[in-house]
């Protein structure tokens, strides 16, 4: 063996200079001007308890302490969950056209770690994976540490967000490992019909490319819409469906999140294999809040999800009202989940060329952030987090009107 | 693009093919023989909290329902860790020889956690990384999963296990991106004197390699051992100590780790960048549990942490008077942690061709079950876990010693 160096000199390795979170880099170094006069109002995180007005229900919270008093959970379970924690998803996701048990079900950290492990355990080096434009930026930083290729499909703003199908079949091709949609979304607030569901599911049939469906909003859908899980719409295509507690239990810091598997034809064999040898890695979320999981899946009461969805609604037509009148603004009406996508006509302002120039002077100016569109791959629109109070709300378009009269041509 | 599948193939990544822990598995997939009359004894799990002898501080609970009523700790904090809990870190862990600030301090899903992402942060695919043998397992999993080679380094049992620092520095070479010590040791329950951390670092600082100082074992030592942390030690070489709540708060289910970074020179600029970006894959542990480590890091009584080595010493003395006596069994004396290697003379025992025979055929026939040396890269030794009850273990020792007057030539 041998050994030329002389000197220190630590780089760090490729895939940590690849793994960053363009949201998340932008939230954790987020530095307010501290000549700011007006208090600061957020619409940028997709954090549904950062203003007090959604909690979880107190029941869970009992849940929890009762495990707590027990000391009977604060060691080691199953790397993949235990038995009970799982049961309890699969008892809450099972369908009767695609049945699962608790052996279907995979526990990770949080529904970003359920993604990390799909992606892992689907993607070698080198293939590709579908992914949607707009789409949540971990997406692409998944990929990225994979050294998977992220090829993008359209979404289209004018129907609805729905995917340009044409364009999703043009980037199939033999190295793609997985198709991903995300529904509802972020940050489209979109839910998409049966239809739309069933047709990108012909795709992937066709072509024998396995999906992986985000669901983690899959019961925040407003009135007059129905949320679809993607495995209830065919018998062929094997799916990785991942949820959590993160949004309909408003817990995000909790992480805790689970990757479901519906595999009626046996297809995702070695798949299953490889989950639990990814899972043995990080061995699973926090033991206490597993073991209160089936008091929270199935004892929080009907009123709580109920409230959670009224006042989404009740925000996002406040939103819609406020933000259509907004001269320059265009938004496009939300269906679910937590997000409403504002377009912005960038010729008629003076003096901003882009999304990201209007998010840095809308805060720099009347300090209010919302993402633009580039952290989700798609310029000239911005992201607004409808979860804030209603009192927030109006204030923060208030000034967005303000702010766009005053530098509307 | 073109796609020629015409039918459904899903092999699972050459990534998740690799990522087996090999303990995890045994572990997991575990099924005692039905027919088994004697009860189960497993001194086989690194976990003190199975067996009810071992728990928590009630203060720590008090901590973690004090946060839950709070409603406040829910979302998410920075993807590294909240600043309080860093904080807290930084205050237990900062040494007047390498002082450190929760700036140091990157929070992780547990020690697994931590761990992962520093092999992930200083290697890149085709490099290697030396390892402890006999060591933890998830050592050369995680390797393994970023194409990493293993590189083994012996520890010595007849020298306390000490690392042979000559068959160290004979595996550095230029692609040799860190030295893992692990100290306090699992399997070995060694602890490593000032003088010999000091011959490790020197060759560290010779070959300018950095070391990841596996140290969540740190302050659980017998009396008359000391435990140095490898950064106290050097003003020169960069090391990435990680560590947890898992084994000295007795809580390894809560999935809580973290990395300190000590780096005099600024030689891990690079590095901390990488961990930022790496930190923000999963989002760190549970947002509770982050919210009360404060409490637990710096109220827990004192009396809890001397009640868990007072039982870890009187049981290491239970096991040493025991097995010292059973004929072809050797055990080495532990000096902290909750391992007590034992060497296997298999040229004695009849029909026992390995340490892994001999547990299977242990398991078998007495419902007594130890890790093979194999788990651990080291042949012809068992782990014994010294964490039961003391009526438990000395029912292990007495089943264990008939089955081997049994099988003794």
């Amino acid at each position: 063996m041998s050994n030329t160096r002389t000197q220190w000199n630590v780089p760090s390795s490729a895939i940590a200079k690849r793994a960053h979170n363009p949201i998340r880099q932008i939230v954790d170094k987020l530095k307010l001007d501290p000549q700011a006069t007006k208090t600061f109002i957020s619409l940028s995180v997709g954090d549904p308890t950062v203003f007090g007005n959604f909690n979880i229900d107190s029941s869970a919270n009992d849940a929890i302490i009762r495990q707590l008093h027990s000391f009977k959970h604060n060691g080691y379970g199953p790397a993949h969950g235990t038995a009970d924690a799982r049961q309890a998803v699969a008892d809450m996701v099972t369908l009767p056209e695609a049945p699962v048990t608790a052996n279907d079900v995979v526990l990770a950290n949080g529904c970003s770690g359920a993604l990390d492990i799909c992606v892992n355990v689907l993607g070698n080096p080198g293939q590709n994976i579908l992914l949607p434009r707009p789409g949540f930026s971990l997406y692409g930083s998944l990929a990225a540490i994979r050294s998977l290729e992220s090829r993008y499909y359209n979404l289209l703003p004018e129907s609805n967000w729905e995917a340009d199908l044409a364009h999703m079949e043009s980037l199939i091709d033999d190295q793609t490992c997985a198709i991903l949609v995300n529904n509802p979304s972020n940050p489209c607030g979109s839910v998409y019909s049966r239809e739309h569901l069933q047709a990108i599911l012909a795709l992937a049939a066709k072509h024998h490319v396995p999906i992986i469906a985000d669901e983690i909003y899959c019961d925040l859908v407003f009135k007059g819409n129905t949320f679809y899980p993607m495995a209830s719409l065919t018998s062929e295509v094997p799916i990785l469906s991942v949820g959590g507690l993160a949004k309909k239990w408003l817990v995000p810091g909790w992480r805790v999140g689970w990757i479901v598997v519906y595999d009626q034809n046996n297809v995702f064999e070695q798949i299953r294999e490889g989950l639990l040898n990814l899972s043995q890695v990080i061995l699973g979320p926090n033991s206490i809040v597993q073991a209160a999981l089936p008091d929270i899946l199935h004892r929080t009461p009907d009123q709580f999800y109920q409230d959670t969805i009224t006042q989404l609604e009740e925000n996002t037509q406040l939103s819609m009202d406020a933000v259509s009148k907004i001269p320059g603004l265009k938004p496009v009406q939300p269906q679910g989940a937590m997000y409403m996508m504002v377009g912005i006509d960038v010729s008629s302002f003076e003096g901003i060329k882009d999304d990201v120039e209007f998010s840095q002077k809308l805060l720099a100016e009347e300090s209010v952030l919302c993402l633009p569109g580039e952290c989700f791959n798609y310029p000239n629109f911005i992201r607004i987090v409808i979860t804030p109070t209603k009192d927030r709300l109006e204030e923060a378009y208030q000034r967005m009107a303000e702010f766009c009269s005053r530098h509307h041509k």
